[in-house]
């Protein structure tokens, strides 16, 4: 397009791409807040199911709503035949968000959206069946069990526990898993909501909009920053080794995840709070060395290169200490973060136009085809 | 963000949100190339094989590139048993996109494009793929018929044809398929390719991309016109009853899709290559009601509104003068467009800055979290 407006620059950076009133990120520098409600606090004082009410439905429930949003989600558990065959069949070497990405496309074929009308009960579906959806494959191809996923489990952050391990989880874990689960669930326009928000805007499915918002939280430039730092973390066998090792990995140049962020300029909100459940879980645990390092690697990163700690950072000690393997780290994001996406589907949905921007073209001049006896 | 740039449209429109080598649309109000060249020009002169080779690998083939290309397709051909199991389990009445998306999601569990040098075998895989693929699923689910994927086919427009129907096709109707994908295949940042470049922006895998893709294509805004006109047209006795229901409906003002253009001034370039096909088509079966009346259709739009035929105004009454079922109009698009799709993919790995645009911020001030038993 000849008139097309230039862009300052690349990958639409602080370009208003439309309207949302579910967050704001880095307002004042650090905050996020959740439809008004700063994230520490929703985390100090909510559990995941009010959050997501709140995300979902506009407004955090009072308790009779809550108790009936949560027997709902209860309800809503089954896995169909059809995507447990489908489930078995996918190997154990499988990236677990390609399993992801697959199961909740597969949904979209036995339970599709029909109209908009169902929007919020195809979402409140895929918040409840996610955790056991994941959990069934993981146990199937990596255990040869198949698990059982109507659980007694009381909230989705218990479901995930109790249908990874088989069993019904302790209490301290249960509250990280509910505190993890809202830091993670919305975050305004960053990519793989975005990604939602597009498919949204041909007015596709809320199946087809969520799995390819999975597809895009997989790429290693967003989801998947835990598992990395989980990765580096676990190689480090106390502090000092971290220190030394951190500093090797910084003279190289090397590229060290959990650090810093693209829209926060003084520091992540979400790091405080999964920091302190991360300090908890070791002295329960009895084995602080994940916490110490990781306290470590903090204060390197900072005096170092003034770079601070993102969400992603503590949470990889913290799902280590409860036990979870690292492959199901961007899996939970999954689980938290079909709330905002969904949300945002909604919204997109509510004042919708096409999203269609254009390039910039920079190839070849018009020229013509040559016959195929005459091409070199 | 305080300081993001406001925009004049809503949906990105004439905003660009990046370059590329691929197209250009509508440069002079009305055409449309493929890395310089004029789609009606590749359209009369190539088979698909030669545009995909432009498309993805840069250039047009000479012949023994041509016959080696066409000889890799031709081998990438069959189904994963464990993918033929997914297709098996997805009833008659599921959405034939869900199908396409559930289907490439579930290939990149079996295949995942393990890095990017991988990137061009996995998209020529998928190419080679998903005629068979849908085809699989439609003859299973409407037939009880496991059919033959591996055919000796000699193209992708003869091998989608050939599954479908079970028999070598008709010289002619490959011809008109081997045009129409050429039509299809590339359309710079549409909602569906602007998808595949926002999950590739993550540095997510192919699969994931082109399942983001495929979900977007499915939106009634962006895929499926062709399957809309199809459903208009068909309900038309004759030229003189098309004037009186279009003018019927205009005067009502329903929604009308196949005319008009988001980026095309004055025309679609696409359509008078569609529309000449359709016009044999009618003739060779000896019955020219369908053709007879897009025609008048055509008229009476231009007459009454200016509007012009799309590219998918004509395909409507082409396709059915082929026998493929309505809902298949839409796979079709996907196994065209794939191409599209995946040169922008690797286009957005070769120059990447993620892509995270900011939100205009419309909701309630911050406020705090009431305890439970104090909400009302």
């Amino acid at each position: 397009m000849a008139n097309a407006k230039q862009l300052t620059g690349a990958g639409l950076r602080g370009q208003v791409a439309g309207k949302t009133a579910l967050s704001t990120v880095g307002k004042t520098g650090s905050g996020l807040t959740y439809r008004g409600y700063d994230v520490k606090d929703l985390a100090a004082n909510c559990s995941f199911e009010e959050v997501a009410h709140l995300i979902l439905k506009g407004e955090l429930p009072n308790s009779s709503e809550l108790n009936a949003y949560k027997s709902k989600l209860k309800s809503l558990r089954a896995l169909p035949q059809a995507l447990k065959d489908v489930l078995e069949r996918i190997p154990a070497s499988a990236h677990p968000m390609d399993v992801m990405r697959t199961g909740c496309s597969m949904l979209g074929n036995l339970e599709t959206e029909q109209s908009f009308e169902q929007q919020q009960d195809a979402s409140d579906r895929l918040l409840a069946i996610f955790p056991g959806l994941v959990n069934y494959w993981y146990n199937y191809s990596h255990h040869g069990k198949r698990i059982e996923v109507e659980t007694d489990a009381d909230s989705v952050a218990e479901q995930f526990l109790w249908t990874l391990h088989g069993k019904k989880p302790n209490a301290l874990h249960v509250e990280v898993m509910q505190a993890s689960l809202i830091l993670y669930a919305e975050h305004e326009f960053n990519a793989s909501t975005f990604t939602a928000r597009v498919c949204a805007s041909t007015l596709s499915d809320m199946h087809s909009c969520v799995t390819g918002a999975i597809g895009s939280l997989r790429g290693p430039l967003h989801g998947g920053a835990n598992e990395a730092a989980m990765e580096l973390i676990e190689k480090m066998a106390n502090p000092d080794d971290a220190e030394q090792k951190l500093l090797g990995m910084l003279e190289r140049k090397e590229k060290i995840m959990g650090f810093g962020h693209a829209v926060y300029a003084e520091s992540d909100p979400r790091n405080a709070v999964i920091k302190a459940w991360s300090e908890k879980l070791a002295k329960a645990n009895g084995d602080s060395r994940l916490y110490d390092v990781s306290v470590r690697c903090e204060a390197v990163m900072w005096r170092e290169k003034k770079l601070f700690c993102n969400a992603d950072f503590f949470h990889a000690s913290a799902y280590n200490y409860m036990g979870i393997p690292t492959k199901l780290f961007t899996p939970i994001f999954v689980c938290s973060r079909l709330t905002g996406w969904a949300a945002h589907v909604m919204e997109q949905r509510a004042d919708n136009r096409i999203i269609r921007p254009s390039a910039d073209y920079v190839g070849v001049e018009p020229r013509s085809v040559k016959p195929l006896a005459e091409r070199g």
